[in-house]
Protein backbone atom coordinates (compact mmCIF):
# COMPACT_ATOMS: atom_id res chain seq x y z
CA UNK A 1 0.00 0.00 0.00
CA UNK A 2 1.44 2.84 -1.34
CA UNK A 3 0.52 6.60 -0.63
CA UNK A 4 -2.40 8.17 -2.26
CA UNK A 5 -6.01 8.93 -1.66
CA UNK A 6 -8.23 6.37 0.08
CA UNK A 7 -11.91 5.55 -0.14
CA UNK A 8 -12.89 8.48 1.88
CA UNK A 9 -10.09 10.92 -0.14
CA UNK A 10 -7.31 11.51 2.46
CA UNK A 11 -4.13 10.38 1.50
CA UNK A 12 -2.44 7.94 3.27
CA UNK A 13 1.18 8.27 3.79
CA UNK A 14 3.56 5.36 4.04
CA UNK A 15 5.93 4.74 6.94
CA UNK A 16 8.51 2.58 5.01
CA UNK A 17 9.81 -0.69 6.71
CA UNK A 18 12.44 0.19 8.89
CA UNK A 19 12.23 3.93 7.88
CA UNK A 20 10.92 7.05 9.73
CA UNK A 21 8.61 9.65 8.36
CA UNK A 22 7.27 13.14 9.43
CA UNK A 23 4.65 15.42 9.04
CA UNK A 24 3.06 19.03 10.35
CA UNK A 25 -0.25 19.14 11.90
CA UNK A 26 -1.68 22.59 12.87
CA UNK A 27 -3.71 22.50 16.55
CA UNK A 28 -6.85 20.67 16.06
CA UNK A 29 -5.84 18.18 12.89
CA UNK A 30 -5.61 14.71 14.00
CA UNK A 31 -3.51 11.84 12.36
CA UNK A 32 -4.39 8.30 12.36
CA UNK A 33 -1.24 6.14 13.12
CA UNK A 34 -2.29 2.70 11.13
CA UNK A 35 -0.74 -0.65 12.34
CA UNK A 36 -1.47 -2.10 8.12
CA UNK A 37 0.37 -5.88 8.73
CA UNK A 38 -0.52 -5.75 12.69
CA UNK A 39 2.29 -5.85 14.36
CA UNK A 40 4.60 -3.30 13.88
CA UNK A 41 5.69 -0.65 16.58
CA UNK A 42 6.21 2.85 15.59
CA UNK A 43 7.99 5.31 17.96
CA UNK A 44 6.54 8.57 17.49
CA UNK A 45 7.58 12.15 18.84
CA UNK A 46 5.76 15.26 18.70
CA UNK A 47 7.53 18.78 18.57
CA UNK A 48 6.48 22.53 18.82
CA UNK A 49 6.06 23.88 15.69
CA UNK A 50 7.14 27.06 16.78
CA UNK A 51 10.06 25.86 19.40
CA UNK A 52 11.85 22.79 18.69
CA UNK A 53 13.19 22.65 21.89
CA UNK A 54 9.68 21.99 23.39
CA UNK A 55 8.64 18.64 22.89
CA UNK A 56 6.35 15.54 23.90
CA UNK A 57 7.77 14.08 27.02
CA UNK A 58 6.95 10.33 28.87
CA UNK A 59 8.58 11.45 32.07
CA UNK A 60 5.90 14.20 32.17
CA UNK A 61 3.30 12.29 30.95
CA UNK A 62 3.30 9.87 33.02
CA UNK A 63 2.89 12.10 36.43
CA UNK A 64 0.09 13.93 34.29
CA UNK A 65 -1.88 10.98 33.30
CA UNK A 66 -0.95 9.08 36.44
CA UNK A 67 -0.02 5.94 34.42
CA UNK A 68 2.37 4.77 32.41
CA UNK A 69 0.37 3.41 29.17
CA UNK A 70 -1.73 6.41 28.00
CA UNK A 71 -5.29 5.50 27.30
CA UNK A 72 -8.47 7.21 25.04
CA UNK A 73 -8.83 10.94 25.96
CA UNK A 74 -5.49 11.18 27.99
CA UNK A 75 -3.00 14.32 26.66
CA UNK A 76 0.44 13.85 25.99
CA UNK A 77 2.37 16.87 27.99
CA UNK A 78 5.71 18.37 26.68
CA UNK A 79 8.91 18.98 28.61
CA UNK A 80 6.84 22.34 29.63
CA UNK A 81 3.95 19.99 30.73
CA UNK A 82 1.46 21.68 27.92
CA UNK A 83 -0.74 19.22 26.23
CA UNK A 84 1.04 18.50 22.65
CA UNK A 85 -1.03 14.97 21.50
CA UNK A 86 -4.22 14.12 22.62
CA UNK A 87 -5.13 10.22 22.02
CA UNK A 88 -8.95 10.21 20.88
CA UNK A 89 -9.31 6.83 19.20
CA UNK A 90 -7.65 3.54 19.36
CA UNK A 91 -8.77 0.12 17.74
CA UNK A 92 -5.16 -1.18 18.86
CA UNK A 93 -6.16 -2.91 22.07
CA UNK A 94 -4.88 -0.21 23.67
CA UNK A 95 -0.70 -1.64 24.61
CA UNK A 96 1.36 1.15 23.76
CA UNK A 97 4.92 2.13 25.95
CA UNK A 98 6.13 4.58 27.59
CA UNK A 99 9.13 3.52 29.25
CA UNK A 100 12.03 2.56 26.58
CA UNK A 101 14.32 4.20 24.47
CA UNK A 102 14.32 4.27 20.74
CA UNK A 103 16.63 1.69 19.42
CA UNK A 104 19.90 3.41 18.09
CA UNK A 105 23.05 1.57 16.87
CA UNK A 106 24.25 0.86 20.20
CA UNK A 107 21.51 -1.33 20.84
CA UNK A 108 22.08 -3.57 17.79
CA UNK A 109 26.00 -3.28 18.50
CA UNK A 110 24.94 -4.75 22.19
CA UNK A 111 22.76 -7.20 20.10
CA UNK A 112 25.98 -8.43 18.59
CA UNK A 113 25.06 -7.07 14.96
CA UNK A 114 28.54 -6.71 13.28
CA UNK A 115 27.32 -3.87 10.89
CA UNK A 116 25.46 -0.95 10.92
CA UNK A 117 21.58 -1.46 11.16
CA UNK A 118 18.89 1.07 10.56
CA UNK A 119 17.20 2.24 14.07
CA UNK A 120 14.52 4.50 15.65
CA UNK A 121 16.92 6.99 16.92
CA UNK A 122 18.52 7.74 13.20
CA UNK A 123 15.38 7.34 11.55
CA UNK A 124 13.58 10.60 13.27
CA UNK A 125 16.78 12.74 12.79
CA UNK A 126 16.21 11.89 8.84
CA UNK A 127 12.21 12.52 9.35
CA UNK A 128 12.90 15.72 10.91
CA UNK A 129 16.16 16.52 8.05
CA UNK A 130 13.35 16.29 5.44
CA UNK A 131 11.50 18.91 6.55
CA UNK A 132 14.56 20.75 7.58
CA UNK A 133 14.29 20.30 10.83
CA UNK A 134 16.93 18.88 13.37
CA UNK A 135 15.81 17.33 16.46
CA UNK A 136 17.88 18.94 19.45
CA UNK A 137 18.15 15.49 20.96
CA UNK A 138 16.13 11.95 21.16
CA UNK A 139 13.43 12.37 23.21
CA UNK A 140 12.15 8.68 24.81
CA UNK A 141 9.33 8.58 22.21
CA UNK A 142 5.35 7.23 22.60
CA UNK A 143 6.38 3.17 21.22
CA UNK A 144 2.54 3.22 19.70
CA UNK A 145 1.70 -0.83 19.75
CA UNK A 146 4.51 -1.35 21.24
CA UNK A 147 4.13 -4.36 24.75
CA UNK A 148 6.42 -3.71 27.82
CA UNK A 149 4.41 -5.29 30.49
CA UNK A 150 5.37 -4.09 33.64
CA UNK A 151 4.88 -7.76 36.05
CA UNK A 152 4.74 -7.45 39.82
CA UNK A 153 5.17 -3.60 39.90
CA UNK A 154 8.74 -3.67 38.48
CA UNK A 155 10.00 -6.04 35.78
CA UNK A 156 9.07 -5.33 32.21
CA UNK A 157 9.55 -8.16 29.21
CA UNK A 158 9.97 -7.20 25.86
CA UNK A 159 6.37 -9.55 23.80
CA UNK A 160 4.97 -8.92 20.56
CA UNK A 161 2.33 -6.56 20.07
CA UNK A 162 -1.22 -7.45 20.33
CA UNK A 163 -2.51 -5.12 17.37
CA UNK A 164 -4.11 -6.61 14.39
CA UNK A 165 -3.72 -5.81 10.78
CA UNK A 166 -5.05 -2.47 10.26
CA UNK A 167 -5.46 -1.49 14.01
CA UNK A 168 -4.99 2.42 14.55
CA UNK A 169 -4.77 5.05 16.99
CA UNK A 170 -5.66 8.69 16.39
CA UNK A 171 -3.97 11.36 17.88
CA UNK A 172 -5.02 14.83 18.16
CA UNK A 173 -2.68 18.02 18.29
CA UNK A 174 -3.41 20.45 21.07
CA UNK A 175 -0.72 22.77 19.56
CA UNK A 176 0.92 23.35 16.34
CA UNK A 177 3.47 20.80 15.41
CA UNK A 178 5.72 18.47 14.03
CA UNK A 179 5.13 14.66 14.65
CA UNK A 180 7.60 12.16 13.13
CA UNK A 181 7.26 8.40 13.13
CA UNK A 182 9.66 5.65 12.96
CA UNK A 183 8.52 1.97 11.72
CA UNK A 184 10.72 0.26 13.85
CA UNK A 185 13.36 -1.95 12.03
CA UNK A 186 14.27 -4.25 15.48
CA UNK A 187 14.79 -7.47 14.06
CA UNK A 188 16.78 -9.33 17.02
CA UNK A 189 14.13 -9.73 19.30
CA UNK A 190 9.91 -10.07 19.09
CA UNK A 191 9.04 -6.58 19.79
CA UNK A 192 7.24 -6.50 16.12
CA UNK A 193 6.24 -10.06 16.22
CA UNK A 194 7.58 -13.28 16.78
CA UNK A 195 8.63 -13.39 13.33
CA UNK A 196 10.77 -10.59 13.84
CA UNK A 197 9.92 -8.69 10.31
CA UNK A 198 9.56 -4.97 10.48
CA UNK A 199 7.04 -3.67 7.86
CA UNK A 200 5.69 -0.61 6.52
CA UNK A 201 2.82 1.39 8.63
CA UNK A 202 1.06 4.38 7.55
CA UNK A 203 -1.10 7.32 8.65
CA UNK A 204 -3.22 9.92 7.06
CA UNK A 205 -3.53 13.30 8.54
CA UNK A 206 -7.76 14.14 9.39
CA UNK A 207 -9.58 17.47 8.99
CA UNK B 1 24.74 18.30 60.07
CA UNK B 2 27.02 20.30 58.12
CA UNK B 3 30.16 19.58 55.55
CA UNK B 4 32.59 17.85 57.59
CA UNK B 5 34.86 14.66 58.18
CA UNK B 6 33.05 12.18 60.21
CA UNK B 7 34.38 9.71 62.30
CA UNK B 8 36.12 7.89 59.36
CA UNK B 9 37.39 10.83 57.50
CA UNK B 10 35.26 11.13 54.99
CA UNK B 11 34.14 14.50 54.52
CA UNK B 12 30.16 14.70 54.35
CA UNK B 13 28.85 17.29 52.12
CA UNK B 14 25.88 18.65 52.54
CA UNK B 15 22.70 18.97 50.07
CA UNK B 16 20.91 21.62 51.32
CA UNK B 17 17.42 21.50 51.82
CA UNK B 18 15.25 22.36 48.48
CA UNK B 19 18.77 22.78 46.83
CA UNK B 20 21.16 21.24 44.61
CA UNK B 21 24.81 20.19 44.99
CA UNK B 22 27.26 18.40 41.83
CA UNK B 23 30.78 16.56 42.82
CA UNK B 24 33.11 14.95 40.15
CA UNK B 25 33.82 11.14 40.48
CA UNK B 26 36.77 9.11 38.95
CA UNK B 27 35.99 5.77 37.99
CA UNK B 28 36.13 3.13 40.49
CA UNK B 29 35.24 5.76 43.36
CA UNK B 30 31.85 5.95 45.14
CA UNK B 31 29.19 7.96 46.68
CA UNK B 32 26.96 7.50 49.36
CA UNK B 33 24.07 9.18 49.37
CA UNK B 34 22.14 9.29 52.70
CA UNK B 35 18.52 10.24 53.47
CA UNK B 36 19.79 12.09 56.83
CA UNK B 37 16.24 13.03 58.20
CA UNK B 38 14.51 10.06 56.64
CA UNK B 39 11.93 10.58 53.83
CA UNK B 40 13.93 13.32 51.20
CA UNK B 41 13.64 12.55 47.55
CA UNK B 42 17.65 13.13 45.80
CA UNK B 43 17.15 13.63 42.41
CA UNK B 44 20.24 12.34 40.62
CA UNK B 45 22.34 12.50 37.52
CA UNK B 46 25.06 11.68 36.02
CA UNK B 47 27.17 13.05 32.98
CA UNK B 48 30.47 11.55 31.58
CA UNK B 49 33.15 14.04 32.43
CA UNK B 50 34.78 13.71 28.87
CA UNK B 51 31.21 14.64 27.09
CA UNK B 52 28.55 16.38 28.58
CA UNK B 53 26.69 15.04 25.61
CA UNK B 54 26.45 11.12 27.34
CA UNK B 55 24.57 10.85 30.34
CA UNK B 56 22.70 8.47 32.55
CA UNK B 57 19.36 7.42 30.66
CA UNK B 58 16.34 6.49 32.37
CA UNK B 59 14.65 5.17 29.61
CA UNK B 60 17.95 3.06 28.22
CA UNK B 61 18.84 1.92 31.65
CA UNK B 62 15.20 0.53 32.26
CA UNK B 63 15.43 -1.99 29.12
CA UNK B 64 19.04 -2.62 29.96
CA UNK B 65 18.01 -4.14 33.95
CA UNK B 66 14.63 -4.94 32.05
CA UNK B 67 13.09 -3.66 35.83
CA UNK B 68 11.90 0.07 36.41
CA UNK B 69 13.60 0.32 39.89
CA UNK B 70 17.37 -0.21 39.82
CA UNK B 71 18.64 -3.29 42.53
CA UNK B 72 21.91 -3.94 44.09
CA UNK B 73 24.27 -4.86 41.36
CA UNK B 74 22.30 -3.00 38.48
CA UNK B 75 24.10 -1.06 36.17
CA UNK B 76 22.50 2.34 35.41
CA UNK B 77 23.68 3.12 31.72
CA UNK B 78 23.58 6.34 29.50
CA UNK B 79 22.06 7.41 26.54
CA UNK B 80 25.03 5.50 24.48
CA UNK B 81 24.15 2.57 26.67
CA UNK B 82 27.38 2.48 28.50
CA UNK B 83 27.00 1.87 32.05
CA UNK B 84 28.03 4.87 33.92
CA UNK B 85 26.74 4.37 37.70
CA UNK B 86 26.43 0.94 39.46
CA UNK B 87 24.23 0.75 42.30
CA UNK B 88 26.11 -1.22 45.12
CA UNK B 89 24.53 -0.53 48.17
CA UNK B 90 21.18 0.29 49.56
CA UNK B 91 19.88 0.49 52.79
CA UNK B 92 16.99 2.79 52.50
CA UNK B 93 14.79 -0.33 51.31
CA UNK B 94 14.92 -0.62 47.48
CA UNK B 95 12.14 2.00 46.66
CA UNK B 96 13.49 4.81 43.82
CA UNK B 97 11.68 6.03 41.28
CA UNK B 98 12.98 6.06 37.56
CA UNK B 99 9.51 7.15 36.33
CA UNK B 100 8.95 10.65 36.54
CA UNK B 101 10.45 13.86 35.58
CA UNK B 102 12.58 16.42 38.01
CA UNK B 103 9.84 19.06 39.50
CA UNK B 104 10.21 22.09 37.17
CA UNK B 105 8.70 25.76 37.18
CA UNK B 106 5.75 24.51 35.51
CA UNK B 107 4.46 21.64 37.70
CA UNK B 108 4.48 24.28 40.72
CA UNK B 109 2.27 26.21 38.48
CA UNK B 110 0.31 23.59 37.35
CA UNK B 111 -0.13 22.76 41.45
CA UNK B 112 -1.31 26.29 42.11
CA UNK B 113 1.72 28.13 42.91
CA UNK B 114 1.38 32.00 42.28
CA UNK B 115 5.07 32.95 42.48
CA UNK B 116 8.26 31.20 41.77
CA UNK B 117 9.18 27.23 43.36
CA UNK B 118 12.16 26.11 43.87
CA UNK B 119 12.70 23.29 41.78
CA UNK B 120 14.90 20.41 40.92
CA UNK B 121 15.51 20.79 37.18
CA UNK B 122 16.84 24.27 37.87
CA UNK B 123 18.69 22.87 41.20
CA UNK B 124 20.55 20.57 38.32
CA UNK B 125 21.89 23.62 36.24
CA UNK B 126 23.12 25.76 39.63
CA UNK B 127 24.53 22.37 40.63
CA UNK B 128 26.70 22.18 37.63
CA UNK B 129 26.92 25.98 36.88
CA UNK B 130 29.05 25.80 40.11
CA UNK B 131 31.49 23.71 38.58
CA UNK B 132 31.40 25.46 34.71
CA UNK B 133 29.25 23.10 33.31
CA UNK B 134 25.73 23.46 31.27
CA UNK B 135 23.90 20.35 31.28
CA UNK B 136 22.66 19.77 27.20
CA UNK B 137 19.44 19.11 28.57
CA UNK B 138 17.35 17.85 31.86
CA UNK B 139 17.35 13.93 31.19
CA UNK B 140 14.82 11.61 33.55
CA UNK B 141 16.53 11.64 36.96
CA UNK B 142 17.20 8.22 38.96
CA UNK B 143 15.16 9.87 42.09
CA UNK B 144 16.62 8.08 45.01
CA UNK B 145 14.05 7.52 47.87
CA UNK B 146 11.55 8.34 45.30
CA UNK B 147 8.48 5.75 45.99
CA UNK B 148 6.27 5.60 42.99
CA UNK B 149 4.39 2.51 43.04
CA UNK B 150 2.94 0.99 39.59
CA UNK B 151 -0.39 -0.49 40.59
CA UNK B 152 -2.42 -3.32 37.98
CA UNK B 153 0.69 -2.60 35.29
CA UNK B 154 -0.29 0.61 34.53
CA UNK B 155 -0.98 3.05 37.47
CA UNK B 156 1.22 5.36 39.43
CA UNK B 157 0.81 7.00 42.43
CA UNK B 158 2.51 9.53 44.35
CA UNK B 159 3.06 8.24 47.92
CA UNK B 160 5.54 8.91 51.03
CA UNK B 161 9.14 7.38 51.06
CA UNK B 162 9.81 4.46 53.00
CA UNK B 163 13.36 5.19 53.92
CA UNK B 164 14.49 5.96 56.90
CA UNK B 165 16.89 8.42 58.91
CA UNK B 166 20.52 7.81 57.83
CA UNK B 167 19.44 5.19 55.27
CA UNK B 168 21.74 5.26 52.35
CA UNK B 169 22.71 4.55 48.66
CA UNK B 170 26.05 3.86 47.33
CA UNK B 171 26.84 4.27 43.61
CA UNK B 172 29.91 3.61 41.94
CA UNK B 173 31.13 5.43 38.90
CA UNK B 174 31.81 2.90 35.87
CA UNK B 175 33.53 6.03 34.02
CA UNK B 176 35.02 9.24 35.09
CA UNK B 177 31.83 11.86 35.73
CA UNK B 178 30.11 14.37 37.26
CA UNK B 179 27.19 13.60 39.47
CA UNK B 180 24.52 16.04 40.89
CA UNK B 181 22.23 15.37 43.08
CA UNK B 182 19.10 17.86 44.33
CA UNK B 183 17.42 17.79 47.44
CA UNK B 184 13.78 18.28 46.25
CA UNK B 185 11.72 21.08 47.52
CA UNK B 186 8.87 19.74 46.36
CA UNK B 187 6.12 20.60 49.56
CA UNK B 188 2.78 20.88 47.50
CA UNK B 189 2.23 16.90 47.65
CA UNK B 190 3.48 13.94 49.67
CA UNK B 191 6.54 12.98 47.86
CA UNK B 192 8.92 13.91 50.66
CA UNK B 193 6.72 12.30 53.28
CA UNK B 194 3.36 13.32 54.47
CA UNK B 195 4.70 16.35 56.92
CA UNK B 196 5.60 18.14 53.43
CA UNK B 197 8.50 19.55 54.89
CA UNK B 198 11.44 18.87 52.23
CA UNK B 199 14.89 18.65 54.33
CA UNK B 200 18.33 18.07 53.68
CA UNK B 201 20.93 15.37 52.92
CA UNK B 202 24.06 14.21 52.58
CA UNK B 203 26.53 12.32 50.24
CA UNK B 204 30.48 11.27 50.59
CA UNK B 205 33.02 10.43 48.53
CA UNK B 206 34.47 7.14 49.21
CA UNK B 207 37.53 5.28 48.01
Amino acid sequence: MAAGPNAKGLTMIEIPARCGKATRLGAGQCVRVINTFGQQVVDTWAFNAADIGEFMSMEHTRIAIERIIPQVGDALVTNRRRPILRLIDDTSGGIHDTLVAACDRWRYELLGCPTYHANCTDNLAAALGEMGVAPPETPAPLNLFMNIPVIDGNRIAVVPPISTPGSYVTLRAEMDCLVAFSACPQDMVPINGAAMTPTAAHFEVLG
